[in-house]
């Protein structure tokens, strides 16, 4: 069995209940939420060997991170717990033409000061075999961004398997740096790349581009820009390329393709009318693509249970994919929405 | 006025709240259910006079189902009381591609586990001038089974008009005995049939069959499949056949057709598109079913103010048609969904 | 800044939980609503200048209506306080086919039993700029139509601009008269007029009528409707022509024209699938109508934003417009839905 | 087994949630109430055969008020369904030094204004052993005042047994007359009398009295305070006379008497630390008197059996004593707080 | 009618439901809280003039906070808006032996990194003409010291009456200065001290002490250490000194002495044995304070209205005294929780 | 460090809210729940290594049950899946003189079907160092039982330190068998002995007794008690004698004494008078005493930081003593309910 080890910041998220706006009335949903984190829960409840690594503060806050974590059964015992705080966020659901609202509460976490020193990487990463990061990460702060090098190229330097979400927060990148250049410095290390159709020019410079339309008639016009990475980029082996049509706050569409050197395989069009919670979306297809490839390598099959995985994150609260194998797997094969009784 | 009688299993139903997983947050949403009782219920809140036969445990389980079945008119006088236990279930709404999911914990019952001497039918059905059932309730237990036989059997021979709705629920069936052979048995007692497209073949065997778009289009296509029934059981003079369209969790349609042997009326389609909670629909059918027929027979208006109830009961959280006959009359007429200020 | 003054009821709404009927479970959800003042606080909210008059109850249901507009920025030194109750109502949610349910208990309230000599509207009036009342208020009682033509007679001597959301509620006219009169003398202090296409006729009296699918096509069509009016009440010199097409009690459309004797502009159609609360819509549009007329006039922005104001409220729960102006202004220039993350 | 018929108001209470003041955050717990409403249920309860008449709306407030009182197994079916309003009341817990506070909205019930000629008594009272009604139901409005009497006189001329609890609302008694002049033409239809020891004076203008202490160390006084009534009202047969020391709004002790003109039971105090809901108190301790009385007669164990269970009430949500005669005894015989495990 | 103003920092705070310990359940409730503003409110409440000076975030948690200000009453038009952060508390009740515990999650608030040259203290105090500050705002960071010592400077340059509430937090202070010698140079510009037992000492390092039950029977002893602040700072005219004894966490006794450098007056005891929330209790006491010695001056009325106010917030949820001037008035003259119906 | 293991059953708990009778209203919230369970999170909230041995069914409540353990760091690793169901209770609060109330719904689960073959004890016990067991776990069934003894003789053979807590639930016993006769085969395989005054006799059939006053006046009169168990069962070095006195369902007090052949501890007494949660009490006394055990040994400390443990429970929602080794230390050491700002 594969054995995960993933890094990053978990926060905890403080939602308005149903559909209200932020503090209409005077009571917040508490859930943890985090970007490789969710990831990292995902695989777990689908059996998989993760352990998480980050930096907590020693309060009530970062106990409850932990025990969460260790409740979907993540190992955490590689946690650093440190003096500071706990980065947070503030968000209402949205509906209808109403977007979704997030107000961050994260500066100056313990993640975004924890130096470098705090993370032995050989030891965190020893009987691990993949490591997977965001982009997320890297723009939390000058120091996490050196962390997150580091613990990539000690990874790769370990011959573990790399896999990076890029996943781009413009308005998180707050200090002296030009994004694009930390994302081609991380590409180095990666195996697996996973992002958006957007990603390849936002985070990476590059030029290739499709039309939005392309992913039911003409997918392979996304061959291109799998290509321009892999000409950049020898050492990435598989790209997800997840795409988006967003309709209204709570009609959104998902698919995906995986394209290797050699092969594409297009996912199904997943139609999801009646959105929960969006957020964590993208983080469960992480999770189900990771889980298939090492249970199915690299076909539609994988594709399919990677869409299935995060379409079916969109119709349950909270940023996690609480779903098991056997769920997904009867999405991914059609059965959408019928009752199991 | 019609004086019903219904015998059956009623439940207590734990749902997770709003969209929520079984047991993400610690609370539970308390409910009764239960196919004869939501039945029973529905017909008490649209005025009529109806009996509910069962067995509950003599705890505060057993009470609080008493109480809730006695809130909505429903008389509880002939509930017998045991030592034992009541049925659970547990349930998580569905979304979008996320069906609904139930857990039952219903083995062991006291209804389950009463014996036929339980209950003196001549006793329990007297001044009494419908008797209604559903396959779900042989299906508890054997002895649950006899019970039904014997129920059944009395009615008619007291002169009472049995409706019977086929239910199959194929999981329910744990002791020794072909499902097939007991409705087959049943369906010598019933006046009134009422079941799905499917349960013709899947609970009586038989083999006429209709394609899934006919209803729209062709619904002389059921006309066969009404005939097989009427030919083998010349006693049954009334067959509803339900026809449901399943296109997420949250958004199907449903339509149906009164059948005698010299006449068929299709009911008008109803689209429903964010289902609040769909368990007890069939239900709430059959309430507005023998509701209609009482007060106009045989018609168009019986079928469609049948639908619109099961329709009607999409909308409203928990198992129970709470609903009046003006509400179900208006959406029968076609005024679905405009506010009432 | 322009200084708003609006005269009306404001009750208290009791509301069933989520999707729930009335009583259905033991609580009720508590917001304060009512026509004038939920455009009162969308302006406030909005950043204007806003005076809201009426008369609340010394209890502790007035107190908390007083302190709930206080907190959206209303200015309540204006309500006069009395002896007697508040006026409630009690509500649930619609759902596809079942629709909202309102149940009034508004009877004998404050200020349906004002005498006109509680309000001295040249001193409530002081330091106005826009006065703003709506159809329902002369409907509340004889003693609230006096006070509702003394407001708008002394507004318009004053020289304050006057706008009137005609809003028939045929149920709430108990006393002796016939309401088209009562429209017609208040259209006399009309500067600004705001009504569905129905209300030229059933309020009015009018003869002009429009298709129902002209709006999509051949929105010339709502021009002699305007003319009709115009041509009656000179003073009149804007109008506003709202439009909704409802399909179920939880999707709905909504446009809108803005009508100058010598212009008209029409607002892009608006589908909302997801309705999270359908209350006050039309009042957030009043609200966004009066904000925008102020700060880009009769133009095609001005009725967008309108629109684009009312549909936003869809979205919220409660009768309050609980959105800035760069929240409608993003919707109004076409981002519906997207995440701000 | 004695057959029961109550008459009054029975209201929804509307409750801030745990010990918030009203309206200190949205939400509000629903509950039914009225004084001789909670001695039907509270009767109901311990499995007596009672009928409640009154008069309630016919709207969703009035239904759900006639399904409650079913629920607990009283009888409806005399219950006078009219036009108009349900009687509300607000309410928010006391804590420490912070007293229960009670905002009336019931003015104009349809109880309130409900005509003689609405009530048939000598229907209404058929089959009937035992008539019960407290001195709220006259305060209510004259009409209903004249109901009170009249309903009195029909149910001694009938020869069921009257019972009385003097039950002084002084801020309700509206209508133009002496109260005192009131209760006393009611004395002379009554058996049982129920009082605390202020209300001989204050509603009856009588002028013994006792010392507060006396209760614990001197219950004999508490005779000649009995004596004056039964020289009065010879019809009088029995006297239950409660005490009740106020220490906090949470904390407080309770005893009574029952007099005979031969004898006087005292029972145990009670003392209450931890107070959930004192409201229905007294209400509890006259259902538990009228069970006991019917089940063990003039005796100490009657009087212990009703201050049990107004005490237990202390320790309940809502008005309503929801126990088991099993439950009162075991607490009447001295078992207070311990485990049932 | 006296016009306060005040300044100081306002948070959120983020509490478990009921007694639960922290993320015990998926649920926080939102109320808002802060020395000076918790006075601002209760004055406010109590119908007063209050103006409150702080630097809030331009997000949605500083525009909640304003508006909750805004809706007691408060006069929001003089805070300040900034980039950053609202402080945060988490907190859980007490019970029996288990004491409350909070959270912080206060660092780099807005208010904490205010430069003097935010606040135009000339403008903020102008037409007041009562400045209250407490000993939390000096310890936020070294900015909000040299704040607080200029609104004092300044509040006494123009005339204004100065209280300061002495209110160690000791965990607070984390910058390089000695606390005693900030509080000792803002004596320098107090009119009114607010105090406990242990403050003159531990604030300012004065040496008088007093026994634990002098209270009870010696308030005399209180004298010395009064009369150590008069002849130390001789601005000083009033001193309130506040004792609690603590039993349990909800079991405790409040109780305060006002003195004069002529007269001293002392309180009842106020024994609260069930107490709802304490937090905000000794603001409660200073706006009853103010606000008596407005309406009464120097007396016994006086600080028993205070203790009054007090002890009645312990009975409320949440930190602000949600209470009228007659509850107040009730309570200080002895009617402790006796129902007002 | 020492290595736990304990085996028996949990269950889930579904309790009313707050002080409501069960099914006053329709919701439920879930915890987990059962002795050793319990004494298991304790252990290892205070940082303890603890396995837990179980049975649990392969459903979504297993699961549940599983994960929170998980959640609370308790080792899961060595709990069996089985098809079956998952015992419940039901429970409601206490207050004043209601008592708890309890009702099981255990009947049939995993753990009481389970085979011994299902636990192979050597593996299950590798590497532990301490084996804890409760006087419920053989009451369940006759098979569980088996398991009980087996588990205990073989830890008692692999050398691991043996716990028992006598803690008889007389209800549960339905199979055909002496509970005293089980019992004392148990005291065989014992090295530390928890039980109330009262087990001793109960459980093990002995004769000495203690008058209920003693543990505040005459301590040693435990020790005959103590040394009759000593006699018996030479294997037995240390008994921890619990001691509860109920004034009310809230209102109750707590203490222990801790006897070994040579000497004799007496605690602190806990007087609690405000109650949140009893459940779990003596489990959490025993996790204290465990983990005391192994840091201070044979000690009044040991005692004291036991019944301190207890005691924290009870303020504790919930059966799981969720507190820290300093909150614990904290109380133990006398500063019962003060702040900690």
């Amino acid at each position: 069995m594969t054995r995960y080890a993933m890094f990053g910041e978990i926060m905890m998220r403080l939602k308005a209940p149903g559909y209200e706006r932020l503090f209409q009335t005077p009571s917040l949903e508490v859930t943890m939420a985090g970007a490789e984190a969710n990831v990292a829960v995902g695989l777990a409840r689908l059996g998989e060997d993760v352990s998480f690594v980050t930096a907590l503060p020693t309060n009530d806050l970062g106990i409850a991170v932990r025990d969460e974590l260790r409740k979907h059964g993540v190992d955490v015992s590689k946690i650093a717990f440190c003096k500071g705080r706990l980065g947070l966020y503030f968000v209402e659901s949205g509906a209808n033409q109403r977007p979704i609202k997030v107000v961050y509460d994260r500066a100056d976490s313990c993640i975004a000061r924890a130096e470098p020193r705090v993370f032995n990487w050989r030891e965190l990463l020893a009987h691990r075999d993949w490591f997977h990061i965001t982009g997320i990460t890297p723009a939390i702060s000058e120091t996490a961004m050196h962390c997150t090098l580091e613990a990539m190229k000690t990874a790769r330097d370990m011959g573990l398997t790399v896999s990076c979400d890029l996943n781009l927060r413009a308005t998180l990148w707050q200090y002296q740096v030009n994004h694009v250049d930390v994302y081609r410095r991380m590409m180095e290390y990666v195996d697996v790349l996973i992002g958006n159709e957007g990603h390849f020019q936002s985070c990476l410079g590059l030029s290739a581009r499709v039309d939005e339309e392309d992913i039911y008639h003409n997918p392979t016009a996304y061959r291109p820009m799998a290509d321009e990475v892999f000409e950049h980029w020898p050492n990435i082996k598989k790209i997800a390329i997840t795409v988006r049509r967003t309709r209204s706050a709570d009609h959104q569409s998902t698919a995906a393709l995986l394209v290797t050197p050699e092969a594409m395989w297009t996912s199904s069009v997943f139609e999801m009318k009646d959105i929960v919670d969006r957020i964590g979306g993208g983080d469960a297809f992480t999770a189900g693509l990771l889980h298939a490839l090492d249970k199915t390598g690299d076909s539609r099959e994988t594709i399919d249970f990677a869409v299935a995985a995060g379409a079916l994150k969109h119709s349950i609260p909270g940023d996690f994919l609480r779903a098991t194998h056997e769920e997904i797997q009867t999405l991914a094969q059609g059965a959408a929405g019928r009752d199991q009784r």
